[in-house]
């Protein structure tokens, strides 16, 4: 989507220089927009580890590349095919939750199987890697039309009145490739003419919706407000939100969502106000192999100083401030899982399905007899 | 409670000096420990209005002794009795959600209605500001004993294994004159030997659990941990929470709970996950008046700027910091309302009681007959 008025995705082949990946590193938004150079498969997992990219799709994309980064960094000596295993696994270790990220990287690896020579392997993986940031492209904007149905039903119902939805972390075209998965209708229905207003959960700790959902809505045009991820509920008992709209970092085909920690307390609160719940996915996000109620195993536990300081701007230079001696005990849970009882709905490139397998298995027939990377 | 081992109170009237309040101010805890004398009805005003001091009972007895003050200033000059009108509206100002402060003052200002001297009702101010200051004492203290039986209860069961209590916001020692409303039974199971764990909310924006329950619990040795207020949701999940203990700025004797925004999220995770959920407070935060459902009304809408920045510590100095640009739009609401659906029950200083008129009644027997300020 646009920054500054000019139309910018998240990762990209520098156009002038081969084997050069570039990014967006985040971690400077929205103070400052810095464009990284990662050249080796080491850069890529440290920038998915240290987050200077997030967001499923994009981790997934940035993973694929790395493995092409790899290919090109392949040493004479070893076995390719222990290289490559090897890669594979050490860049699905830089965040183990994220399900896109093995996708990824296994669907170059698979490509790989069949080649001859090492040449030929480099230009496969890059081949699948630019095939799956066309893919995530594609379902980004799918996933768009589709959720715009219901914020378009919504304004039908309000005309004179923005449509209020509530998200929660970053779910923009900076967790993807563009469009995004939870704002991806937003965007839509924006462009269409739709009025709407976007309520931020600010999203600690890393306060991604304070920092990245906030400036992606600004930067094109969408009215938004932050607010710290305790007012949702009281902005839904006071009827101020329309729907809730979310991401997904996983999901099972019976409909539970994994999402950042605090989505459980807002998909409550929705609930309890007749508010709908949307979670809106590309279907790679989704775990087809998870047992019904499976999801509360594997949730990172992340570091304790992403609580303990705060990132921002102090006296107009990048810092971090310590809000709690480092003496203080604290634990830092990444994700919390939203029952599928709680979902309204989930939006999906192929359409919006009911959060149940039977329903998600109608939009996806092909899945029932295949287990994962078909 | 303890403070390096030292007993204090959170206000008191200065041993040497006549008519100078001393406070512990809470803005710089946990990094600083200050007292700051008060001197003037502006001093009190503005340490309840910018927090140097928070929690309904500490603020219902800076307001008594906020027109204490005022009645050593009083001018010769003026009518006393518009003087004291004018002095208990600018007092009940600072913060109009509280109905401990307006409870405070206006008892303070009926005490005086039968001076016959100016001298005899600043006797008279003093005397009845130290007498709320040890009913609040003996209240906390009384809270402490009740709801020790519920951890006692608790602690039977699982002996080997600490009892897990979740906590928003600060309703401790600080938020009271001492022992505190949610955490009085936390410091005398503590002191009695029973295992404990406390999950503390850091509780965005201003951080009142990381900066002072996590302090104050620290400082008297109950073993804590600070999670973000988006955490408890998934920790209740998870099974480790055996209890949610919060307090009270304003309750209705239908046993609707007005406490600190984010509340009412950790009450629908804890009705969502069999977890036991309490309000412990004061019968003064309970407004007798307020009609079934009419608490959606005051709520405080606060400073942006406690959104956009974080404070604390940067370098070994205190700073504060921009988490997001000044031009993002930002709302901060203070608190919300947990409906009495959600309240297992409320712990008073006369007992516990079921969240609905009729049980609450059954403890204040007294309370129908009258309205406000009886």
């Amino acid at each position: 989507m646009k920054v500054n008025g000019r139309h910018f995705e998240t990762i990209w082949m520098h156009p002038d220089k081969g084997g050069v990946v570039q990014i967006i590193d985040q971690r400077y938004l929205p103070f400052d927009f810095v464009i990284e150079d990662l050249t080796t498969v080491e850069d890529i997992f440290t920038a998915i580890r240290d987050m200077h990219l997030r967001g499923a799709p994009l981790i997934g994309a940035a993973g694929a590349l790395g493995m092409y980064l790899a290919m090109l960094q392949a040493p004479a000596g070893e076995g390719i095919s222990a290289y490559v295993g090897r890669m594979a696994r050490y860049l699905k270790s830089a965040r183990p939750t994220a399900v896109n990220l093995a996708w990824g990287v296994d669907r170059v690896v698979r490509s790989l199987m069949n080649g001859n020579s090492r040449q030929e392997m480099i230009d496969r993986a890059l081949e699948i890697a630019l095939l799956i940031i066309a893919e995530e492209r594609t379902n980004s904007r799918k996933i768009g039309e589709n959720g715009l149905d219901l914020i378009e039903e919504i304004s039908r119902r309000k005309p004179d009145i923005p449509v209020n939805i509530l998200t929660h972390c970053n779910a923009g075209w900076l967790a993807c490739i563009d469009y995004g998965t939870a704002l991806a209708p937003v965007y839509l229905a924006h462009d269409k003419g739709i009025r709407l207003h976007i309520w931020v959960d600010e999203t600690r700790p890393r306060n991604q919706g304070a920092r990245l959902t906030a400036w992606e809505l600004q930067q094109h045009g969408v009215p938004c407000t932050v607010i710290t991820d305790n007012a949702g509920g009281y902005l839904m008992q006071q009827g101020r939100v329309d729907m809730v709209l979310v991401g997904s970092d996983r999901a099972s085909s019976h409909g539970d969502i994994v999402n950042k920690v605090g989505t459980y307390l807002k998909a409550l609160a929705a609930f309890d106000n007749h508010v709908p719940f949307y979670a809106a996915l590309p279907s790679s996000t989704i775990d087809w192999d998870l047992e019904e109620g499976a999801m509360k195993t594997a949730v990172e536990e992340r570091d304790a100083g992403e609580v303990r300081y705060a990132e921002g701007w102090i006296d107009g230079h990048h810092g971090r401030l310590l809000m709690m001696p480092e003496v203080t005990a604290v634990v830092n849970y990444g994700f919390d899982v939203t029952p599928a009882r709680l979902v309204t709905a989930i939006i999906t490139e192929r359409g919006i399905t009911e959060a149940n397998r039977n329903h998600i298995l109608k939009l996806f027939p092909e899945k029932p007899k295949t287990r994962l990377y078909e």
